[in-house]
């Protein structure tokens, strides 16, 4: 057996040992004001002059010696001479020397070349006195102060033209891997079979510039060798280095064996999941990381170490959004690690609630849509039903307010309609989840959601949804409204080479089939055609073969993985296959009627019945949409 | 009378005919995914291939068909041969043609060249599917989209080297002034009396950068002639203009009068404060805008008219951060028109008390301080203590809670405590509201606040703060500690050319005096030592003008508005001029005996007790710091 980590420490403890080894940096550099919004100060900042530098008019007008209006009223006004009483001054002018207040122009009377005025002033009217805002000695900013965008002009105004700012740390990403193409440099044709495009390095530079790094990406490394040289010479010029994949134990696991030639392995594994093979070392007083190769597990170590890394380099505290939501259902993990979960949240009645997304490592689109990272520590076996739980915010608050959540049956139609209503309205967006048609009503019985898709078919009355949702939901007042029709059919592979005719052929033993999820409408539709049909389920090929959408359907039937699988005509459409019809069936949306009111749901049903939607839909073909928008049933 | 403004609208009705008068921008342009963070897509985008590109493998070690391996048990391995059963692959690498499942290499063992595996394995195991996570075909991101940091690795894993955003607006703003130095280009030492600094315009770039515009400074405009031409050229390079300052009616007011030369005004002054001498028009179908030049004004103008123009043109929403808060006493406003206040956020029991800074349009440095505006309705004068509103934040919520909030009397210690608290624990800062000793002690016997700084006489007892706090604060429980023993005294011209030796001089008809505010220690102090010396108070020229702070004194004296007032030694070392002792007296710290359990207010006292406050207070002069740190009194 190889033994595949040295150690599996707590993520406290690991991080604890990062900190220690690293001092913060002291290098500074002198920028202009204006461009150091977002950097961090190194010094004090004093003001070099008072703002305003000398005591002007506030307005535009006439600047008097106060004492001279003092014998003014409605019909005896004062008559000043220009020049000598009192002097035209705009605002910002300097006060002229025996004036003391300002007489707004709105004020006065001009009558032969005096001026008249009509109500006595005070002391110091409409005057601005020097130092009023800022006096020359102030501190405009302490050291280890981010400069905000207000910043700027406090210190222009107050003469601080440059400001010494902390360096940004430079970090090196260093990939590794014989199969990583990176596709800035070589054409998208260079993705064959066995090449993988590098796009991690694009997240750890993208990650590493919004938290304030210099990040560079070096070359693509292949060997143990050529690691060795570069990580020798970046430890000369780099504050870190990042080194990715390779963290674990296979053939080419290189680095913890390379950091331990020119340095000091520090640890290798870390109780996290995703991320676990994450390791840390010093190379030349340099810290150097070997952060896991999933994409996501490439985002949580750097989360996790290197944006605290950051900050102690830095001196820098960055602010963090953490927000409380609720569990939907029972959110499992293992005990022994800390578990991340990326979640997408939902209100309803000031409550979020946290859907959590596909955990694999390698998902990272999932990452792309989540929400907010929610943290379930390792002492716990997960959190049951309606757990109140704190979680990481990746948006901004509002951001989740102005937005659609349909839960339930994938379709097409979901992504057309979020494109359509994001035209509309920049600030809305519609999130789907898939989970399935009959989890979508099992979410809306709980009261926990407002939309739901589904196509489920009664297999005794032959008609879809209406009679599912009488028996989920009973008197609950919801509407059920048709978006499309859609046919479903088998998906087999070009020119169709085993001749599957129908469901009868899915029992045949040179037949690979893959399947749909349980709680799919398109599950259900497949196990009432086998049973009309007589057709035994055990002995299909893959029938426990389970994937959650259509797409994943066409992907293994034209990639050859599978012969045959369930989905929607678009799929043999998009993926060149073959496709033999077997139903028509509706796709609806299923809504509360309290939802029924609420201005989201009026620009969603605008999407559904525009004519850019039809015409959109009819473009993948196989779909119809003289039912679209119409109002199937409504309950309660 | 001159007529100031066209009408005064309605902001709503304002902004209304902004958002009326202009339409989206269509231009787009195509960015590589990495440098498109924060842009907004133009176009649907979907991906080039799918991901992973190819069924290959999740773990290191061997594929297998899987049906090979369900003989094997603890006690009767399997053993597979390599190279016909069983192949060496690695994380990412395509599985081989007959196999389907993979064993980690940590499960089997070598022997003789053999690989024996002790427990059968499932299908597909450790197997990555092509496209699962990313479908060729599947949308990654909509239209309007605003592109994301985790955006950019899925574009680049999906083939998407490129994607196409809208262009940012380009925006030109005119600084208009003959009084105006663009310091960027002249040197600090042309700022002499007169000249003013351009700051505005650095505002406004920061501002216009930070939301998505491509902004531009263009030269200093001294005259209409050069307005005009200035206007007329931008108008064709330009897709917003910004003509700063020159907005209200003075004779340099040019700017309504240069809109409707070359095109159409369309209002000229809102109903806001700060802010109302605003104006709009179009020329050549280009917007422009007049805003005014008090500081607050400008920002203000800005935030209301040019971000949801950004919006408009861009088809962007950008999110909001409102949060509510809490009135500490009575917020007056006029009424007809809104009254935007800066306040920083003070928490307490879970409360944010919103303690609004100084009102001033131009008081810029209340901008930078503040955390977040308040907007009064044009409709209500003013809200009541303890009233419920909602507030626009302009930091992260996090930042607010790791503060320390010191409300009373300003000394210079306290921004020395600020930066040394900043620089042991960044992501601490201390806010300090100055609005004098009273005024603290009696937040605190409200229960708002935590900490006052105080330093008030007892006339009777000649005791500082001790009875002060006995008679507002009766047994609640607080303690009184030292931050320093100061030198209060007059600060008078250099060479004390009035021959002014005591509170005794005053009166004298030729001594122009300046007051600090009721409430504040300092007037305590004056109007006991004026009882002491039986001075009147009504005959001191000059008694009724009242400043806030130390440094106000110094400034107006040592500029000569003024010949004499009290303050601290340190104020007459800064400002050069000359200073007559008169007592020493104690600047304590109050703190409610709850938070003396606080972390925050350990933090606090070691910077008081710290050497490096010592020495730094030393430094100004005039300061004892024998009793810092030692407690007073406790109360309760």
């Amino acid at each position: 057996m190889v033994k595949r980590y040295l150690e599996t420490l707590r993520k406290e403890e690991a991080l604890n040992r990062v900190l220690e080894a690293v001092a913060p940096l002291d290098a500074e550099e002198k920028l202009p004001a204006e461009t150091a919004v977002g950097r961090i100060t190194s010094r004090l900042v004093t003001a070099r002059i008072s703002s305003p530098p000398f005591t002007c008019s506030a307005m535009d007008g006439y600047a008097v010696d106060f004492e001279k209006t003092l014998a003014a009223d409605l019909y005896n006004p004062v008559s000043l001479t220009p020049g000598t009483d009192t002097f035209r001054v705009n605002t910002g002018d300097p006060i002229p020397g025996p004036a003391n207040a300002v007489i707004m122009i709105e004020d006065i009377e001009e009558k032969q070349g005096q001026i008249l005025i009509r109500r006595p002033v005070s002391l110091w009217q409409h005057v601005r006195m020097i130092g009023e805002d800022v006096v020359q000695g102030d501190v405009l900013l302490p050291t280890n102060h981010t400069v905000r965008v207000f910043d700027v002009g406090l210190l222009i105004g107050a003469g601080v033209r440059e400001v010494y700012v902390r360096k940004k740390p430079r970090l090196l990403i260093i990939p590794t891997g014989h199969e990583l193409i990176d596709i800035g440099r070589e054409p998208i044709e260079a993705v064959v079979h066995g090449r993988l495009i590098d796009f991690n390095s694009y997240t750890l530079i993208a990650m590493a510039k919004e938290i304030g790094f210099d990040p560079e990406k070096g070359e693509i490394v292949k060997d143990k060798s050529s690691l060795l040289s570069t990580l020798n010479k970046a430890s000369n010029e780099y504050d870190v280095i990042i080194i990715n994949a390779g963290s674990s134990a296979g053939t080419e696991d290189f680095t913890a064996s390379a950091i331990q030639d020119l340095g000091t392995l520090i640890f290798h594994g870390v109780a996290m999941m995703p991320g676990k093979p994450t390791l840390f070392g010093m190379v030349r007083g340099r810290p150097v990381f070997g952060i896991p190769g999933y994409p996501v597990s490439t985002v949580l170590a750097f989360k996790t170490f290197l944006e605290p890394l950051h900050e102690k380099l830095c001196r820098q505290v960055r602010p963090v959004k953490n927000i409380n939501c609720t569990t939907p259902y029972k959110l499992a993990s293992s005990i022994g690690v800390e578990e991340v979960l990326r979640v997408n949240l939902i209100e309803r009645g000031g409550t979020y609630y946290a859907y959590p997304l596909p955990r694999g490592a390698s998902l990272f689109s999932s990452l792309a849509k989540a929400d907010a990272l929610v943290r379930i520590p390792p002492n716990v076996e997960g959190y049951p039903e309606g757990e109140r739980v704190s979680c990481e915010l990746l948006r901004e608050e509002s951001e989740l307010s102005g937005r659609l959540h349909i839960i339930g049956s994938h379709d097409l139609s979901l992504d057309v309609l979020r494109d359509i209503i994001k035209q509309g309205a920049p600030g809305m967006d519609l999130i789907s989840t898939h989970v399935g048609s009959q989890s979508g009503i099992i979410a809306m019985q709980k009261g926990i959601v407002d939309l739901a898709t589904t196509h489920i078919l009664d297999e005794r009355e032959k008609v879809y949804n209406i009679p599912v949702i009488k028996r989920y939901l009973g008197t609950k007042p919801v509407a059920l409204i048709n978006i499309v029709r859609r046919i479903q059919g088998l998906v087999v592979s070009k020119g169709n080479p085993k001749g599957i005719k129908g469901v009868a052929d899915l029992v045949r033993k040179d037949i690979r089939f893959v399947n749909r999820q349980v709680g799919s409408g398109t599950r259900v539709l497949l196990d009432s055609l086998l049973e009309e049909h007589n057709v035994d389920r055990e002995l299909i090929h893959g029938y426990d073969r389970e994937e959650a959408t259509h797409t994943a359907v066409g992907v293994l039937v034209s990639s050859g993985v599978a012969d045959v699988g369930v989905a929607i005509y678009p799929i043999a459409r998009l993926f060149d296959t073959d496709f033999i019809p077997l139903v028509e069936e509706e796709y609806d949306l299923l809504v509360t009627r309290e939802f029924m009111g609420d201005p989201r749901f009026a620009r969603l049903m605008d999407a559904v019945t525009s004519s850019e939607f039809a015409r959109r839909i009819r473009e993948f073909g196989g779909y119809n949409t003289e039912q679209t928008g119409k109002t199937r049933y409504v309950n309660g």
